[in-house]
Protein backbone atom coordinates (compact mmCIF):
# COMPACT_ATOMS: atom_id res chain seq x y z
CA UNK A 1 0.00 0.00 0.00
CA UNK A 2 1.12 3.43 -1.13
CA UNK A 3 2.52 5.69 1.86
CA UNK A 4 2.72 9.28 1.90
CA UNK A 5 3.92 11.92 4.58
CA UNK A 6 2.09 14.51 5.36
CA UNK A 7 3.12 18.08 6.44
CA UNK A 8 0.53 18.90 8.87
CA UNK A 9 -0.53 17.74 12.35
CA UNK A 10 -3.16 14.57 12.22
CA UNK A 11 -7.00 15.03 11.67
CA UNK A 12 -9.74 12.45 11.29
CA UNK A 13 -10.15 14.30 7.91
CA UNK A 14 -7.08 15.56 6.08
CA UNK A 15 -6.09 17.11 2.56
CA UNK A 16 -3.14 16.01 0.45
CA UNK A 17 -2.09 18.47 -1.85
CA UNK A 18 1.15 19.13 -3.89
CA UNK A 19 3.48 17.14 -5.91
CA UNK A 20 1.69 13.66 -3.78
CA UNK A 21 -1.52 15.01 -4.63
CA UNK A 22 -0.45 14.69 -8.15
CA UNK A 23 1.10 11.38 -7.50
CA UNK A 24 -2.20 10.47 -5.92
CA UNK A 25 -4.18 11.56 -9.57
CA UNK A 26 -1.68 11.26 -12.23
CA UNK A 27 0.28 8.95 -11.72
CA UNK A 28 -1.25 6.02 -9.52
CA UNK A 29 -5.18 6.84 -11.06
CA UNK A 30 -6.69 6.24 -7.22
CA UNK A 31 -10.46 6.63 -6.61
CA UNK A 32 -12.96 7.48 -4.28
CA UNK A 33 -12.97 4.61 -1.68
CA UNK A 34 -9.44 3.10 -2.50
CA UNK A 35 -7.26 3.32 0.48
CA UNK A 36 -3.39 4.90 1.27
CA UNK A 37 -1.27 4.92 4.45
CA UNK A 38 -0.29 8.53 5.88
CA UNK A 39 2.32 9.94 8.45
CA UNK A 40 1.24 13.19 9.69
CA UNK A 41 4.29 15.25 11.10
CA UNK A 42 3.32 14.70 14.81
CA UNK A 43 3.99 11.42 14.05
CA UNK A 44 1.18 9.53 13.62
CA UNK A 45 0.21 6.61 11.36
CA UNK A 46 -2.98 5.89 9.63
CA UNK A 47 -4.84 4.14 7.28
CA UNK A 48 -7.11 6.71 5.49
CA UNK A 49 -9.74 6.41 2.61
CA UNK A 50 -10.09 8.88 -0.28
CA UNK A 51 -13.47 10.60 -0.30
CA UNK A 52 -12.89 13.20 -2.23
CA UNK A 53 -10.33 14.15 -5.43
CA UNK A 54 -10.51 17.25 -7.63
CA UNK A 55 -7.35 18.32 -9.73
CA UNK A 56 -5.37 19.61 -6.71
CA UNK A 57 -6.54 18.11 -3.71
CA UNK A 58 -6.94 14.39 -2.64
CA UNK A 59 -9.52 14.11 0.87
CA UNK A 60 -8.71 11.68 2.78
CA UNK A 61 -10.70 10.25 6.36
CA UNK A 62 -9.26 7.86 9.22
CA UNK A 63 -10.55 4.14 8.50
CA UNK A 64 -8.03 3.23 11.06
CA UNK A 65 -4.41 4.66 13.10
CA UNK A 66 -1.32 2.41 12.72
CA UNK A 67 -0.20 1.39 16.14
CA UNK A 68 2.82 -0.70 14.95
CA UNK A 69 5.73 1.50 14.43
CA UNK A 70 8.26 0.39 11.61
CA UNK A 71 11.37 2.48 13.17
CA UNK A 72 13.83 0.36 14.81
CA UNK A 73 14.40 0.93 18.60
CA UNK A 74 18.27 2.37 17.50
CA UNK A 75 18.46 5.99 16.73
CA UNK A 76 21.37 5.54 13.95
CA UNK A 77 22.77 8.85 12.87
CA UNK A 78 25.28 8.16 9.92
CA UNK A 79 28.05 10.25 9.29
CA UNK A 80 29.59 9.80 5.78
CA UNK A 81 32.78 11.29 4.53
CA UNK A 82 31.81 12.51 1.33
CA UNK A 83 32.45 10.08 -1.39
CA UNK A 84 33.17 10.67 -5.41
CA UNK A 85 30.84 10.43 -8.17
CA UNK A 86 27.20 9.70 -7.30
CA UNK A 87 27.87 7.27 -4.09
CA UNK A 88 26.56 9.56 -1.61
CA UNK A 89 22.38 9.01 -3.64
CA UNK A 90 23.41 5.38 -2.99
CA UNK A 91 24.26 5.85 0.54
CA UNK A 92 21.48 7.83 1.50
CA UNK A 93 18.89 5.66 -0.48
CA UNK A 94 20.44 2.17 1.61
CA UNK A 95 20.57 3.74 4.85
CA UNK A 96 17.03 5.28 4.72
CA UNK A 97 15.68 1.78 3.77
CA UNK A 98 17.69 0.02 6.40
CA UNK A 99 16.66 2.79 9.45
CA UNK A 100 18.86 4.78 9.77
CA UNK A 101 17.41 8.59 11.73
CA UNK A 102 19.85 10.88 10.83
CA UNK A 103 22.36 11.65 7.46
CA UNK A 104 25.56 13.90 7.76
CA UNK A 105 27.30 14.45 4.71
CA UNK A 106 31.02 15.20 6.18
CA UNK A 107 34.00 17.14 3.83
CA UNK A 108 36.83 15.53 5.11
CA UNK A 109 40.91 15.46 4.76
CA UNK A 110 40.54 12.58 1.87
CA UNK A 111 37.69 13.46 0.40
CA UNK A 112 38.13 13.84 -3.52
CA UNK A 113 34.77 16.22 -3.27
CA UNK A 114 34.62 19.66 -2.71
CA UNK A 115 31.42 21.35 -2.79
CA UNK A 116 31.22 24.90 -2.52
CA UNK A 117 28.15 26.45 -0.17
CA UNK A 118 25.72 27.07 -3.46
CA UNK A 119 26.53 22.95 -4.78
CA UNK A 120 26.01 21.58 -0.97
CA UNK A 121 22.83 22.79 -0.91
CA UNK A 122 21.97 21.85 -4.05
CA UNK A 123 23.28 18.31 -3.53
CA UNK A 124 21.83 18.33 0.17
CA UNK A 125 18.43 19.24 -1.07
CA UNK A 126 19.08 16.07 -3.90
CA UNK A 127 19.95 13.61 -1.01
CA UNK A 128 16.83 15.02 0.82
CA UNK A 129 14.50 13.84 -1.96
CA UNK A 130 15.96 10.41 -2.11
CA UNK A 131 15.33 10.05 1.44
CA UNK A 132 11.85 10.83 1.26
CA UNK A 133 11.30 8.37 -1.78
CA UNK A 134 13.27 5.91 0.26
CA UNK A 135 11.48 6.74 3.42
CA UNK A 136 7.63 6.08 1.58
CA UNK A 137 8.94 2.96 -0.46
CA UNK A 138 10.50 1.03 3.01
CA UNK A 139 7.56 1.90 5.02
CA UNK A 140 9.45 4.13 7.64
CA UNK A 141 7.11 6.68 10.06
CA UNK A 142 9.62 9.10 9.80
CA UNK A 143 11.32 11.08 7.10
CA UNK A 144 14.74 11.02 8.36
CA UNK A 145 17.08 13.91 7.54
CA UNK A 146 20.11 14.78 6.05
CA UNK A 147 21.94 18.09 6.65
CA UNK A 148 23.94 20.40 5.40
CA UNK A 149 28.05 19.30 4.79
CA UNK A 150 30.22 19.67 7.42
CA UNK A 151 33.76 19.27 8.91
CA UNK A 152 34.56 16.23 11.15
CA UNK A 153 34.87 19.34 14.09
CA UNK A 154 31.43 20.41 13.86
CA UNK A 155 30.00 17.07 13.80
CA UNK A 156 31.67 16.42 17.06
CA UNK A 157 30.66 19.95 18.43
CA UNK A 158 26.73 19.35 17.60
CA UNK A 159 26.78 15.45 18.91
CA UNK A 160 28.86 15.49 21.70
CA UNK A 161 26.06 14.32 23.40
CA UNK A 162 25.46 11.24 21.73
CA UNK A 163 27.07 8.19 24.61
CA UNK A 164 27.79 6.03 21.93
CA UNK A 165 30.37 7.15 18.85
CA UNK A 166 31.69 4.84 16.50
CA UNK A 167 34.71 4.81 13.71
CA UNK A 168 35.22 2.50 10.92
CA UNK A 169 38.86 2.78 11.20
CA UNK A 170 40.78 0.34 8.68
CA UNK A 171 44.21 0.57 11.02
CA UNK A 172 41.47 -0.82 13.66
CA UNK A 173 42.88 -4.32 14.58
CA UNK A 174 42.40 -5.25 18.07
CA UNK A 175 38.75 -4.16 18.64
CA UNK A 176 35.98 -5.77 16.40
CA UNK A 177 32.37 -3.35 15.91
CA UNK A 178 30.78 -7.22 17.65
CA UNK A 179 33.13 -6.73 20.68
CA UNK A 180 32.10 -3.28 21.05
CA UNK A 181 28.22 -3.09 20.48
CA UNK A 182 27.75 -6.46 22.65
CA UNK A 183 29.88 -4.45 25.61
CA UNK A 184 26.88 -1.62 25.66
CA UNK A 185 24.01 -2.09 28.16
CA UNK A 186 20.90 -0.41 26.37
CA UNK A 187 21.85 1.26 22.99
CA UNK A 188 19.54 4.02 22.41
CA UNK A 189 21.52 5.88 19.99
CA UNK A 190 24.86 5.21 17.73
CA UNK A 191 26.62 7.91 15.90
CA UNK A 192 28.49 6.22 13.31
CA UNK A 193 31.49 7.80 11.02
CA UNK A 194 32.67 6.22 8.21
CA UNK A 195 35.59 7.96 6.26
CA UNK A 196 35.51 8.67 2.17
CA UNK A 197 37.49 6.53 -0.24
CA UNK A 198 40.62 7.63 0.95
CA UNK A 199 39.97 6.67 4.61
CA UNK A 200 40.38 9.27 7.83
CA UNK A 201 43.31 10.92 7.99
CA UNK A 202 45.04 10.57 11.24
CA UNK A 203 44.98 14.44 12.71
CA UNK A 204 40.93 13.27 11.88
CA UNK A 205 41.35 10.18 13.96
CA UNK A 206 43.30 12.18 16.68
CA UNK A 207 40.57 14.42 16.97
CA UNK A 208 37.64 12.01 16.48
CA UNK A 209 39.15 9.62 19.70
CA UNK A 210 39.76 13.14 21.37
CA UNK A 211 36.31 13.96 21.17
CA UNK A 212 35.23 10.06 22.63
CA UNK A 213 34.79 8.50 19.53
CA UNK A 214 35.57 4.34 19.46
CA UNK A 215 37.37 2.85 16.70
CA UNK A 216 36.42 -0.17 15.98
CA UNK A 217 37.57 -2.49 12.97
CA UNK A 218 34.87 -3.62 10.79
CA UNK A 219 37.10 -7.41 9.92
CA UNK A 220 39.62 -9.22 7.41
CA UNK A 221 38.06 -7.79 4.31
CA UNK A 222 38.33 -4.55 3.05
CA UNK A 223 35.22 -2.81 2.03
CA UNK A 224 34.29 0.27 0.00
CA UNK A 225 33.11 3.25 1.30
CA UNK A 226 29.69 3.03 0.59
CA UNK A 227 29.55 -0.27 1.84
CA UNK A 228 31.30 -0.08 4.89
CA UNK A 229 28.40 1.72 6.24
CA UNK A 230 25.50 -0.21 5.19
CA UNK A 231 27.10 -3.01 6.20
CA UNK A 232 27.63 -1.65 9.70
CA UNK A 233 24.25 -0.49 9.99
CA UNK A 234 23.20 -3.97 8.99
CA UNK A 235 25.14 -5.45 11.87
CA UNK A 236 24.11 -2.78 14.34
CA UNK A 237 20.32 -3.19 13.91
CA UNK A 238 20.92 -6.79 13.54
CA UNK A 239 22.19 -6.43 17.18
CA UNK A 240 19.88 -4.51 18.70
CA UNK A 241 17.25 -6.60 17.39
CA UNK A 242 15.74 -4.35 14.78
CA UNK A 243 16.97 -6.44 11.41
CA UNK A 244 15.72 -9.75 11.16
CA UNK A 245 13.92 -10.16 13.86
CA UNK B 1 49.71 -3.65 -1.58
CA UNK B 2 48.06 -4.79 -4.62
CA UNK B 3 47.10 -8.04 -5.03
CA UNK B 4 46.60 -10.64 -8.18
CA UNK B 5 44.95 -13.76 -8.88
CA UNK B 6 47.42 -16.09 -10.61
CA UNK B 7 45.13 -18.84 -12.64
CA UNK B 8 48.86 -21.10 -12.19
CA UNK B 9 49.70 -23.63 -9.06
CA UNK B 10 52.49 -21.74 -6.35
CA UNK B 11 56.31 -21.69 -7.35
CA UNK B 12 58.67 -20.22 -5.75
CA UNK B 13 59.30 -17.72 -8.73
CA UNK B 14 55.95 -17.35 -10.87
CA UNK B 15 55.15 -15.35 -14.21
CA UNK B 16 52.28 -12.72 -13.83
CA UNK B 17 51.31 -12.36 -17.81
CA UNK B 18 47.93 -10.96 -20.01
CA UNK B 19 46.04 -7.96 -18.29
CA UNK B 20 47.48 -8.10 -14.85
CA UNK B 21 50.96 -7.70 -16.75
CA UNK B 22 49.69 -4.69 -18.17
CA UNK B 23 47.79 -2.97 -15.43
CA UNK B 24 51.32 -3.90 -13.12
CA UNK B 25 53.55 -2.20 -16.03
CA UNK B 26 51.80 0.05 -18.01
CA UNK B 27 48.88 1.86 -15.29
CA UNK B 28 50.61 1.23 -11.99
CA UNK B 29 54.40 1.94 -13.29
CA UNK B 30 55.93 -0.72 -10.90
CA UNK B 31 59.69 -1.58 -10.74
CA UNK B 32 62.05 -4.04 -9.99
CA UNK B 33 62.04 -4.43 -6.26
CA UNK B 34 58.52 -3.29 -5.52
CA UNK B 35 56.59 -5.74 -3.82
CA UNK B 36 52.77 -7.52 -4.47
CA UNK B 37 50.66 -10.05 -3.68
CA UNK B 38 49.42 -12.96 -4.99
CA UNK B 39 46.97 -15.90 -4.62
CA UNK B 40 47.93 -18.83 -7.07
CA UNK B 41 45.21 -21.00 -8.29
CA UNK B 42 46.08 -23.46 -5.10
CA UNK B 43 45.12 -20.92 -2.87
CA UNK B 44 48.38 -20.28 -1.93
CA UNK B 45 48.45 -15.99 -0.89
CA UNK B 46 52.11 -14.87 -0.90
CA UNK B 47 54.17 -11.48 -0.56
CA UNK B 48 55.86 -11.54 -3.95
CA UNK B 49 58.80 -9.28 -5.29
CA UNK B 50 59.21 -7.79 -8.73
CA UNK B 51 62.47 -9.53 -9.94
CA UNK B 52 62.19 -8.14 -13.64
CA UNK B 53 59.32 -7.12 -16.49
CA UNK B 54 59.77 -7.01 -20.13
CA UNK B 55 56.88 -6.00 -22.45
CA UNK B 56 54.05 -9.06 -21.45
CA UNK B 57 55.63 -10.50 -18.51
CA UNK B 58 56.30 -9.74 -14.91
CA UNK B 59 57.92 -12.16 -12.69
CA UNK B 60 58.09 -12.08 -9.20
CA UNK B 61 59.73 -13.88 -6.52
CA UNK B 62 58.82 -15.48 -3.03
CA UNK B 63 59.04 -13.00 0.31
CA UNK B 64 56.88 -14.53 2.35
CA UNK B 65 53.66 -16.58 2.41
CA UNK B 66 50.81 -15.26 3.64
CA UNK B 67 49.11 -17.28 6.59
CA UNK B 68 46.36 -15.60 7.80
CA UNK B 69 43.06 -15.63 5.69
CA UNK B 70 40.64 -13.33 4.60
CA UNK B 71 38.18 -15.58 4.19
CA UNK B 72 35.03 -15.46 6.13
CA UNK B 73 34.32 -19.12 8.16
CA UNK B 74 31.02 -19.49 6.81
CA UNK B 75 30.76 -20.33 3.14
CA UNK B 76 27.18 -18.24 1.84
CA UNK B 77 25.33 -18.80 -1.64
CA UNK B 78 23.77 -15.78 -2.88
CA UNK B 79 20.69 -16.93 -4.82
CA UNK B 80 19.47 -13.52 -6.45
CA UNK B 81 16.38 -13.15 -8.65
CA UNK B 82 17.59 -11.17 -11.47
CA UNK B 83 16.90 -7.89 -10.91
CA UNK B 84 16.00 -4.54 -13.33
CA UNK B 85 18.45 -2.93 -14.73
CA UNK B 86 22.08 -3.04 -13.36
CA UNK B 87 21.33 -3.63 -10.58
CA UNK B 88 22.80 -7.06 -10.31
CA UNK B 89 26.24 -5.51 -11.33
CA UNK B 90 25.84 -3.86 -7.61
CA UNK B 91 24.54 -6.87 -6.04
CA UNK B 92 27.26 -8.98 -7.40
CA UNK B 93 30.10 -6.24 -6.53
CA UNK B 94 28.95 -6.01 -2.85
CA UNK B 95 28.59 -8.90 -2.05
CA UNK B 96 32.01 -10.40 -2.91
CA UNK B 97 33.56 -7.38 -1.08
CA UNK B 98 31.53 -8.55 2.22
CA UNK B 99 32.37 -11.88 1.33
CA UNK B 100 30.07 -13.77 -0.30
CA UNK B 101 31.43 -17.48 -2.03
CA UNK B 102 29.21 -17.81 -4.42
CA UNK B 103 26.60 -16.03 -6.92
CA UNK B 104 23.44 -17.43 -8.52
CA UNK B 105 21.68 -15.19 -10.55
CA UNK B 106 18.06 -16.87 -10.84
CA UNK B 107 15.45 -16.24 -13.22
CA UNK B 108 12.33 -16.13 -11.26
CA UNK B 109 8.46 -15.92 -12.03
CA UNK B 110 8.22 -12.30 -11.17
CA UNK B 111 11.53 -11.23 -12.62
CA UNK B 112 10.89 -8.34 -15.27
CA UNK B 113 14.24 -9.47 -16.94
CA UNK B 114 14.38 -12.28 -19.52
CA UNK B 115 17.92 -13.28 -20.46
CA UNK B 116 18.19 -15.66 -23.75
CA UNK B 117 20.86 -17.85 -23.54
CA UNK B 118 23.54 -15.88 -25.58
CA UNK B 119 22.69 -12.68 -23.56
CA UNK B 120 22.49 -14.91 -19.80
CA UNK B 121 26.51 -16.08 -21.44
CA UNK B 122 27.59 -12.27 -21.94
CA UNK B 123 25.77 -10.94 -18.79
CA UNK B 124 27.55 -13.77 -16.56
CA UNK B 125 30.95 -13.17 -18.11
CA UNK B 126 30.37 -9.41 -17.01
CA UNK B 127 29.51 -10.38 -13.56
CA UNK B 128 32.31 -12.61 -13.22
CA UNK B 129 34.71 -9.11 -14.07
CA UNK B 130 33.08 -7.48 -11.47
CA UNK B 131 33.29 -10.44 -9.18
CA UNK B 132 37.16 -10.44 -10.07
CA UNK B 133 37.74 -6.77 -9.03
CA UNK B 134 35.83 -6.82 -5.88
CA UNK B 135 38.01 -9.69 -4.58
CA UNK B 136 41.01 -7.88 -5.50
CA UNK B 137 40.01 -4.93 -4.37
CA UNK B 138 38.61 -5.98 -0.84
CA UNK B 139 41.61 -8.52 -0.64
CA UNK B 140 39.77 -11.66 -0.70
CA UNK B 141 41.53 -15.37 -1.12
CA UNK B 142 38.95 -16.61 -3.17
CA UNK B 143 37.75 -15.34 -6.64
CA UNK B 144 34.01 -16.24 -6.05
CA UNK B 145 32.10 -17.82 -8.70
CA UNK B 146 28.90 -16.45 -10.87
CA UNK B 147 27.12 -19.26 -12.49
CA UNK B 148 25.35 -19.14 -15.63
CA UNK B 149 21.57 -18.06 -14.53
CA UNK B 150 19.39 -20.92 -13.70
CA UNK B 151 15.55 -21.66 -12.34
CA UNK B 152 14.70 -21.78 -8.58
CA UNK B 153 14.04 -26.11 -9.65
CA UNK B 154 17.70 -26.26 -10.75
CA UNK B 155 18.85 -24.17 -8.09
CA UNK B 156 17.35 -26.57 -5.57
CA UNK B 157 18.53 -29.95 -7.41
CA UNK B 158 22.39 -28.36 -8.02
CA UNK B 159 22.35 -27.03 -3.96
CA UNK B 160 19.94 -29.91 -1.92
CA UNK B 161 22.93 -30.77 -0.10
CA UNK B 162 23.56 -27.59 1.99
CA UNK B 163 22.17 -28.03 5.43
CA UNK B 164 20.81 -24.35 5.85
CA UNK B 165 18.72 -22.85 3.05
CA UNK B 166 16.89 -19.42 3.88
CA UNK B 167 14.89 -17.49 1.72
CA UNK B 168 13.65 -13.94 2.41
CA UNK B 169 10.33 -13.73 2.49
CA UNK B 170 7.91 -10.89 3.20
CA UNK B 171 5.18 -12.31 4.06
CA UNK B 172 6.38 -14.32 6.91
CA UNK B 173 6.33 -12.82 10.31
CA UNK B 174 6.99 -15.28 12.38
CA UNK B 175 10.17 -16.65 12.48
CA UNK B 176 13.13 -13.79 12.06
CA UNK B 177 16.38 -14.28 10.23
CA UNK B 178 18.46 -13.51 14.01
CA UNK B 179 16.08 -16.45 15.34
CA UNK B 180 16.58 -18.61 12.88
CA UNK B 181 20.76 -18.41 12.53
CA UNK B 182 21.27 -18.57 16.87
CA UNK B 183 18.97 -21.58 17.18
CA UNK B 184 21.87 -23.29 14.36
CA UNK B 185 24.73 -25.23 16.31
CA UNK B 186 27.79 -24.36 13.99
CA UNK B 187 26.66 -22.56 10.31
CA UNK B 188 29.43 -23.85 7.50
CA UNK B 189 27.73 -22.92 4.47
CA UNK B 190 23.94 -21.17 3.78
CA UNK B 191 22.17 -20.50 0.54
CA UNK B 192 20.32 -17.73 0.70
CA UNK B 193 17.56 -17.23 -2.15
CA UNK B 194 16.54 -13.39 -2.35
CA UNK B 195 13.51 -12.54 -4.48
CA UNK B 196 13.31 -10.18 -7.42
CA UNK B 197 11.52 -6.70 -7.24
CA UNK B 198 8.38 -8.41 -7.87
CA UNK B 199 8.82 -11.15 -4.66
CA UNK B 200 8.93 -14.70 -4.83
CA UNK B 201 5.46 -16.27 -6.66
CA UNK B 202 3.66 -18.74 -3.89
CA UNK B 203 4.42 -21.38 -6.69
CA UNK B 204 7.87 -20.67 -5.61
CA UNK B 205 8.07 -20.10 -2.56
CA UNK B 206 5.67 -23.65 -1.83
CA UNK B 207 8.66 -25.13 -4.23
CA UNK B 208 11.40 -23.37 -1.76
CA UNK B 209 9.62 -24.79 1.35
CA UNK B 210 9.02 -28.67 0.29
CA UNK B 211 12.83 -28.46 -0.92
CA UNK B 212 13.86 -27.80 2.81
CA UNK B 213 14.11 -23.91 2.68
CA UNK B 214 13.17 -22.04 5.75
CA UNK B 215 11.87 -18.62 5.44
CA UNK B 216 12.83 -15.64 7.77
CA UNK B 217 11.44 -12.27 8.14
CA UNK B 218 14.24 -9.39 7.82
CA UNK B 219 11.96 -7.21 9.95
CA UNK B 220 9.42 -4.13 9.47
CA UNK B 221 10.93 -2.38 6.70
CA UNK B 222 10.50 -2.91 3.36
CA UNK B 223 14.26 -3.40 1.33
CA UNK B 224 14.24 -3.38 -1.74
CA UNK B 225 15.56 -6.53 -3.69
CA UNK B 226 19.33 -5.43 -4.00
CA UNK B 227 19.49 -3.87 -0.48
CA UNK B 228 18.35 -7.98 0.72
CA UNK B 229 20.75 -9.37 0.04
CA UNK B 230 23.47 -7.17 1.39
CA UNK B 231 22.21 -6.84 4.41
CA UNK B 232 20.99 -10.34 5.52
CA UNK B 233 25.21 -11.32 4.25
CA UNK B 234 26.37 -8.42 6.37
CA UNK B 235 23.84 -9.85 9.44
CA UNK B 236 25.09 -13.40 8.83
CA UNK B 237 28.70 -12.61 8.77
CA UNK B 238 28.11 -10.54 11.61
CA UNK B 239 26.33 -13.45 13.92
CA UNK B 240 29.00 -16.00 12.83
CA UNK B 241 31.81 -13.70 13.91
CA UNK B 242 33.00 -12.99 10.42
CA UNK B 243 32.16 -9.20 10.01
CA UNK B 244 33.02 -6.62 12.78
CA UNK B 245 35.39 -9.34 14.75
Amino acid sequence: MHRFFLPIPFAEQMPITGKDAYHIINVLRMQVGQQLQIVSNDQVSALMEIIALNEAVVSVRLVERLLTTHEPSVRIILAQGLPKGDKMDFVVQKAVEMGVSEIIPLSMDNCVVKLDAVRAKKKTERWQKIVEEAAKQSKRDIVPQVSLPMTLKQLLTNKQDVLLKIVAYEVEDRRGLRELLQAQENITEILLLIGPEGGISKEEFTLAEDKGMQSVSLGKRILRTETAGLATVAAILYETGDFGG
